[in-house]
């Protein structure tokens, strides 16, 4: 396996359009992990932005009418150029204006990932055009007693969306439309900082492109690092504070090997 | 005393519409103290999203003429659905569209808290339609020799104002219109990092909305834990970058006990 | 040398228009290396802050189109004040947007400081009506070997835009029209970390306006006490994330003795 080596030896530029709550923390775990950040959301310079990058990652965490209009331009772009494109649809389904947006995103924007917690995902179900006569309405917190209808359900919007779909929460489900994986990483207490999943999808980008014979495999590794790295990090960690920074330290310093090691990530 | 314990417990969700200069630091502090952050900005959606939350923050350190409208949307929302609404009137006085926009907050939004620096406090006094007659000309920085006045006026602001008033300073005050409380918890470095007066407005809220039966006492409890937090960070910090990340550590260990040990909060 | 000692006991106030993904850490070290940040965006307040403040900091890197129109305006009423403005390019030349908004500043406001990597800098010769002629094709990473060209250019460059220039990388150039300093501080982790840059143009501002007796000497120092700060940070660093909380305590820390003692900084 040599995921994190690739990312590091390729050094992808991920441009991310992502919001201002945990942007800092985003572009230092993309640096973290061997790529480089771009941080750019002026419609008048996306779309160039975007054709200088390798990758991008839409966040819709603090999304505002400019940024949306910003985020589909780029998105546009990705596509056209095949970058990959990752959407992380933070509070999706929250309000009917999240909602709509994200509409809009899955209809004009075709993504490589989509990576969110069960209502994200759930919303995402509800919101798009693609999935109509889908029903997510049994759709509940991933547990060992449901995973297998969880996966099942995964590979069927995978394989509507045409994008690798990684559904995080105490058990995370990474899924293409014929393979899944469920990975058992990360601590509690990581939900008691803010951003995890914004970091996460950073490494998902980073990992992706830099991996692109071995897709599925680098986005169920990128869930499974950061996880392993807040395992990391609670070791030594004070309190939230120092379990973030532990965080970056541990993602700055993985090597393949050693996400090896503490990978607990299972194909079924 | 449960303020702490009832917080954990509740785990309410606080909106902020807050500045891009703490705004992470705000979310991982509203975590640290057992809430649930949520920061959107966009008019289409404010109005929805503190609908699904239980309070509100609103911190003017980098408004803009699209957030304003916002913040204004998302108070009056609150008001209507009884939520408590902090405000934090970051630079207040600064500049004239600044008390422009305190004027227009003021009038068009009810504030359960008002928290600031004794210049914004004077800022939101000269600003304000419900003050006109109120002298705050000789309100200067907070000592024991002019403690007693100090209360006596902010008393008189509370109750015009029909706000719970926060001074913050070496000696905080916090009062209603018939109880006052001094605090001296806080260190002098805790100056030297930016936003640790709004991690306490996100801590304010957290803690008000957990405590609607000891409003004033959870208020006083907001800003004596965040003081006592910088103390207790500063006794292991090699630096100022650390107090920051020593701060969020301690908001996230503290209990109702040792906030009871570490407290230097005194009823005047 | 009393660069630090001048502007601790000055406190000058900075005011920053920078972008949201490192906005916190220039907040944080302007207040570690003893100033005050004050970020003020809003189009309709920008002058009136610049004018109760002391220097302003221009940086780029999430530009956008309301926020050029501040940091034009804000840097039109710093040049009418006699503020010092600090401009850091981040990005120039990666989009033509970018190499637009550059155009427009350069010939709307007066810089005292340009900082910026050698890209950065050469997008600057090839932006801007006043260099026109001068040719920057042969501009690269400073190695010993192109010192002294590199030199040559960027003291021409800086008689030309009457900007002290500050070429940073492994090998830092600092310039006015008839003196340079190369400076040799600083480690390659840094670059792990986003935001060395943008903090390094806090301090610049900081130092600048509290030593404008010593102009070429201020800027020199800053860039060095940040690459200084980056080499105390490693020492004790676990990863990028303590590296960065690091770089912020060693700034806090810092005296003119220790820098004077840790700089690697030569006149040529």
């Amino acid at each position: 396996m040599n995921i994190i080596k690739n990312t590091r030896k390729k050094c992808p530029l991920i441009h991310c359009i992502t919001n201002y709550v945990t942007v800092n923390d985003v572009a230092n775990i993309v640096l973290a992990c061997g790529a480089s950040p771009i941080m750019a959301d002026e419609i008048k310079e996306v779309s160039d932005m975007q054709t200088i990058c390798n990758a991008l990652v839409i966040n819709i965490g603090t999304l505002n009418e400019r940024t949306v209009e910003s985020m589909i331009e780029a998105g546009k772009t990705a596509n056209k150029l095949g970058h990959p494109v990752v959407l992380d649809p933070v509070g999706a389904g929250a309000t009917p204006y999240r909602s709509e947006v994200v509409k809009r995103l899955l209809d004009e924007v075709s993504f490589d990932v989509i990576k969110g917690n069960i209502s994200e995902i759930k919303a995402i179900v509800f919101n798009s055009n693609k999935t109509k006569g889908v029903d997510a309405s049994s759709l509940d917190l991933v547990t060992m007693d449901n995973l297998d209808e969880t996966i099942e359900f995964t590979k069927k919007l995978s394989k509507i969306t045409g994008s690798i779909i990684a559904i995080t929460g105490p058990i995370d489900v990474i899924c293409d439309d014929n393979k899944a994986y469920y990975c058992l990483n990360g601590t509690k207490n990581m939900g008691k900082i803010t951003g995890t999943g914004c970091m996460a999808a950073g490494v998902t980008a980073s990992y992706l492109v830099s991996n692109l014979d071995n897709k599925l495999e680098a986005v169920a590794m990128s869930i499974a690092a950061v996880g392993l790295a807040g395992e990391i990090s609670e070791k030594k960690a004070l309190g939230t504070g120092s379990l973030h920074i532990g965080l970056i330290d541990a993602i700055s310093n993985l090597t393949d090997e050693e996400l090896s090691k503490g990978l607990q990530l299972y194909e079924r």
